[in-house]
Parts: structure tokens; sequence; C-alpha cells
């Protein structure tokens, strides 16, 4: 049996999709937790000066969806086909767009500009891709082929996440999203995780 | 045989990794370069607003990436086993990270600031990407698996636009993409397609 350690902050953010397959597939890893203190020396260390990173057996992975997707090939949660396959990189992919444009704040300084990007990411950016996932996810919960896959644990372990940072609740004004959210919290494995996982802020 | 359609601006950038797949598995497809005129009102169509659109037989494919994974199985351009192509997507994720730096500065309104990341990006960023990339690219000039692949396409179909925009030659500093660079363009298929291809400002 293979070793597994994720590094990461103490939030969930990018790191809680990650926990999500690993606790989806029953396996067991290191939770390493770091604060902004130890960051700052890792950061230098690390190649490509970003987190989370997945270690297997001492192997460092990088890049947070080419993780999920190697990992979710072995859970099954990757699609059957090529298109099934696209269809969840797909839809992964604009979590990832989305993850950007909320990135894309901190980039900024001046506090009045700022101040627009939040409002944007309110007012147009958030809820354009919302309503496009909601619909995506019609009647299932789920972003594509109208099953589980490795997408849906992008969405929903990041997006609790921006609700904090957002101070807002957003996903439950989307019913499609909101079933999936449930159904995702509910799947052996995950289900059992977040009812110990540390609690953290964001 | 499916019929393709690319629709992009009339540049390289983001739309020429899916023109130099697509020239590389020998498909004909309709080129369609679009004036920023034109796309004022696609945005508003095109379901999550953003070009490249790839349609195959009139369905439409979204994210570059996932395009071109989709189109790396069917040309074998995607890995032989899920290790190598969690390490193909890594290498055009860090790409992507590169890309979204880069557009960080479109959303600065402020020139100071502007400056700044401008600055940032040709001292520290930049270099920090490339110097990991020619490490990976050791020997062969592929950044995945010593052996050509997407991500290599990604990488050579977007960075002649990165070199035009910061208005600086950067990938001939760096030897093992230099020969990645003339691997990518001296490949059948793409050779011809650059030969031909319009000429285009970025």
């Amino acid at each position: 049996m293979p070793s597994y350690k994720l590094t990461y902050f103490d939030g969930r953010a990018l790191g809680e999709p990650i926990r999500m397959i690993l606790t989806y597939m029953g396996l067991e890893f290191e939770d390493n937790r770091i604060d902004m203190e130890s960051w700052t020396a890792l950061q230098k260390e690390i190649k490509w000066g970003r987190i989370p990173v997945l270690e297997i057996d001492g192997k460092e992975m990088y890049q947070s969806r080419a993780i999920m997707r190697y990992l979710a090939k072995q859970a099954k949660l990757a699609g059957d086909n090529d298109w099934e396959a696209y269809e969840i990189d797909c839809a992964a992919g604009t979590v990832g767009d989305l993850i950007d444009l909320y990135r894309s704040m901190w980039k900024l300084s001046d506090e009045k500009t700022k101040e627009e990007w939040e409002k944007k990411l309110l007012d147009e950016f958030i809820p354009s891709f919302m309503k496009n996932w909601d619909e995506q996810a019609k009647n299932t919960g789920f972003l594509a082929n109208g099953k589980l896959s490795w997408a849906d644990l992008y969405l929903h372990g990041w997006v609790e996440t921006l609700e904090v940072l957002m101070g807002k609740e957003i996903v439950n004004e989307y019913p499609n999203l909101k079933l999936g959210r449930e159904k995702v919290h509910a799947t052996p494995g995950i289900k059992e995780w977040l009812a110990k996982r540390p609690k953290t802020v964001y």
C-alpha cells in the first residue's frame, strides 16, 4: 500500500477536493497542514512554489487538477470513455476559471479596484458560473455525464471556502447544485471525512 | 469524417495549440478567426463566454486544455499510462499558470501597478517557469516523459504570443526549450501548418 501525504494550508480551498477524493477511495493519508510562517520557507523549496502537493511514496505531485485526475482514474471518477472524460475536464476547467477570477482579487493592491472586482465577482462572475453549472447539474446534481465525477469533488470541496471568503451562502440558491452538494456530502468515505475533519475558518 | 471548426481571435495565443494538434492529426478544420467587433456580440452567445471553442460536427467544446487532452488521446499524445498522463497534465497545468499570471496584468487598471506586474513577470515569473521547464526538457526538448505530448504543443503554440506581448525573445535563452521548439516546429503536419498559417501580429 503506497503512503500518501498531502501538504496544504490549514483550510479547505484547494486542498479539500484532494482530501475528499482520497477519503472517497478509502486511502489513509498524512494531512500535513502548514501555517503561513512555514509556508514562506517551504515555498522556496517546492518546485513551482505552490501547494497543494501530494506525495505518493515520497514522490511529489503538483497541480491540483492533474493530481485529482490521476487519482480519479483509479477511483473510476474520470469518465468511462474519452468524451465523458472531456465533459469532466471541461467542468473542472470552469471551476478552475472561477478560482482564478477569485484569486485575481488578491493581486489588486489598490483598494478601490479591489472593491470593484469583488462587486463584479458577486454580481456577474459567480452568478454566471453557478447558473451554467446548475443547468449542467439538472436533475442529478452532478456536473458531468449525470453521475458523480472528480469535477463534483473539485467544485464542492472548494466552493465552501468561496462562500466563507465572500461572506455569503451561494450554492443554496441553485437547487441542482444544492442537490449535488448534498449527494457529495453523503457519499461514503466523504461523509465520514466531513464528520471528523478539522474545523477551519476558510 | 467529422467536421471541425475552431473559433478564436485572429492570433496565435490560446488558439494555436489547438490548430497545431489538429494539423498534427492531419485533420482539416475551419479556421474561424473573429475580430474584436464580432467578439463583443459573440461573447454573450457562447456558453462560458470564452474562446477558443472547437466544434466537432457542430457540437461545441470549451476549455482549451480539455479540448487538447481529448484530441491528444486520439493523437496518442496524452501518455501511455496514467502516470505519463499525469506528467503531461502537470506540465500543461504549469503552462496554464503562467498564462494566468500574464493575463492578470490585463485586469490591472492602474498604470503603476500594471508596470510593477510586468516587471515581476519579466524578472521573476517567466524566468522561474522557463528554468523549471528547461530542466524537465533536458536532453530531449520535451516537457514530459522524454517524448512529444500535447503539453509541448500547448507551450510552444502559446509562447510565441508571450514573446510578442512582452517584446522579448524568451525561449532561445533556454537550450532545451529551444530544442523542443525546433522539434515541434519540424513535426510533420505542424511544419506544413506553420508554412501556410496566416501571419498575425500576436
